[in-house]
């Protein structure tokens, strides 16, 4: 293999891979990228079996070729180089040349048959979902997936497509976040990504322009193609829990409050409540204010916060980290919080639109 | 007590201070902050006993008084609260009720008294030198202090103020970094200063305008004085290496180059090198070009870099973080290497200016 290819777009491309490279891994091929030159196209490839993510790029190839190069390595070179051409070339006993400016390089690579191939998925059962749409809906439930890996597939995210409807829902045992929002396309799914996917996913959006994402579906796999990149993750096995049956549909108190103070006041409030159990903060929410309170050893603290309250008056206790990790994926200006009782879910939402929910499960406060 | 501030001025001042409050240490008052309420300041004081951090604030005082409070706690408190006046008021059993907009926060203070007093240094023995020429000082030092504590003398660097010229050197047994500075003092003195105490003094004068910093020494103490700010640190004690025996006057080669691409060229070499022993990279100076190289199992590298040699060629090893170090502090866009032997230390300078000089020693190479 030799090629001659931009020192930018290889190091972006290699950035992108090395999201998929395990640096903790039994089978040491895996701490490589792979490079497959063909049909004028560079193809990188990381692969933890889990996620393998591909990036192509066009470069102009002397000699098509495969090789396998240390990712943490060939990543550091590639960054390092000087912004102009890039020549790498391969001999057959799989040593790797790399050639910039006044800087030449010679490392030893791996075979490209040793690297476990990614597996296939057709692009058949496709939807095309916005990059900032999809952006926003991981960011807005990923929080609420579950750290416990003894119910694996709350580790998560449910992602629904249904009539013209798409939701991804995180649920963790305390706590429940739904994202719905609508999408034209004429497939039906569902399927758990792992919250790993999502977190690179969100990344390589995070770096990319704005676009489409072409998503596809086969029973134990799942593709996401952003622009020249695919991601190609393994799905999460089983049931994942009905989760219409928990949202309650009716409350008996609804407060309508200003989403910036609510979260500044429950963030002065946590400093103490940390210091305690559980980061106890409790609201006691009356006609036109609410007062959230801690008290642990080390003092106490008040928040007085103005809202509009519908309904009764009511005392209620939460862990504040379960409110703030939803306050700062809320991009409305104003939200609802809906409650029944002092020890059943309290509901969040946008005051402005349904397509988000938010449940979280109160703490009991002791009398 | 009972005070009145601005938020701001009070965020501000507890950034500063907190920098001499330990997180680690056996007596619990010194993870408080002092606070004293007298003559329309307030006073902020922080003190791990190696270095003690004074700062004063224009305040409304309403009762005079003092009260040390949980640095963590109270830190996190100032900067979370609404920028706003601050109220702070104290009982007769150290409570302290801070207030501000709508929140009411409520600490358990210790009392002023058990807070360990600050060493008095007098204002007498004192020069003046500007802020950006001191955190330019230490920037260009600090680095090369020893991390040995074998030899406690060399974890400090040597302030020396003679016939109007500032020095300020740093040496850890394989480099010696050495910055001069004119400067306007009747003053002499001589003392080395913990590296701690330098690096907190770089991040005070980083985060504050220009001006004057006021420096004053006693023989065990020296002060800094920065606006509003007083740093109070112990000095190492101990005589320190004679500095000016160990730089060489002659050399046989000397090369003048380009300071960033030396830099880049090296950093490239020594992400090879530092998969080998240490760091090891090697310069082969020849008439207009050097090479600098690595072999390591991985693989190696070769750069090549314009140089304009004066003198004899010649083959020499260095670890590369120790070439790194000093060269991502140089402000001149070229600079001076100058060689005698390869067993015999570099001289690294400025092309432009005497005022910087870098001596390191190299690696012998097996041959």
């Amino acid at each position: 293999m030799k090629i001659i290819c931009s020192q930018k777009k290889l190091s972006t491309a290699v950035n992108i891979v090395q999201k998929a490279v395990s640096t903790k891994t039994t089978l040491p091929i895996l701490k490589g990228i792979l490079l497959e030159a063909k049909n004028d196209k560079l193809k990188l490839v990381g692969n933890d079996l889990d996620i393998g993510i591909e990036h192509e790029i066009d470069t102009k190839i002397i000699r098509e070729g495969s090789i396998v190069i240390s990712s943490r390595i060939f990543g550091d070179i590639v960054r390092k180089l000087p912004d102009s051409d890039v020549e790498i070339d391969i001999d057959d006993n799989n040593n790797v040349y790399i050639k910039c400016g006044h800087s030449d390089f010679k490392l030893v690579g791996q075979p490209a048959l040793e690297f476990p191939e990614l597996p296939y998925v057709e692009e058949e059962n496709t939807c095309i979902i916005d990059q900032d749409l999809l952006r926003n809906m991981i960011r807005q439930t990923i929080f609420a997936t579950s750290q416990d890996e003894t119910r694996p597939i709350l580790t998560g995210a449910l992602i629904e497509i249904l009539n013209n409807n798409i939701s991804m829902v995180a649920i963790d045992g305390y706590r429940l976040a739904l994202r719905r929002a609508f999408i034209d396309t004429d497939i039906q799914n569902k399927a758990v990504i792992p919250s790993k996917t999502l977190n690179e996913i969100n990344r390589i959006l995070g770096s990319e322009s704005d676009g489409n994402v072409y998503i596809s579906f086969t029973d134990k796999h799942i593709l996401f193609k952003i622009d020249e990149t695919r991601i190609i993750s393994r799905l999460l096995e089983g049931e994942f829990i009905n989760y219409e049956q928990i949202i309650p549909r009716e409350y008996k108190s609804k407060v309508r409050v200003n989403t910036k103070e609510l979260l500044n006041s429950i963030e002065r409030a946590s400093l103490l409540a940390k210091e305690g159990k559980n980061n106890l903060i409790k609201f006691s929410i009356r006609d036109d204010f609410m007062n959230i309170s801690s008290n642990v050893e080390i003092g106490s603290v008040n928040e007085e916060v103005a809202i509009e309250l519908e309904g009764e008056d009511i005392d209620i206790g939460f862990n504040s980290k379960y409110l703030l990790e939803a306050l700062k994926v809320m991009d409305s200006e104003e939200i609802n919080l809906e409650f029944t009782t002092s020890v059943s879910p309290c509901i969040m939402k946008p005051a402005d639109n349904e397509n988000y929910i938010y449940l979280v499960l109160p703490v009991r406060l002791s009398k």
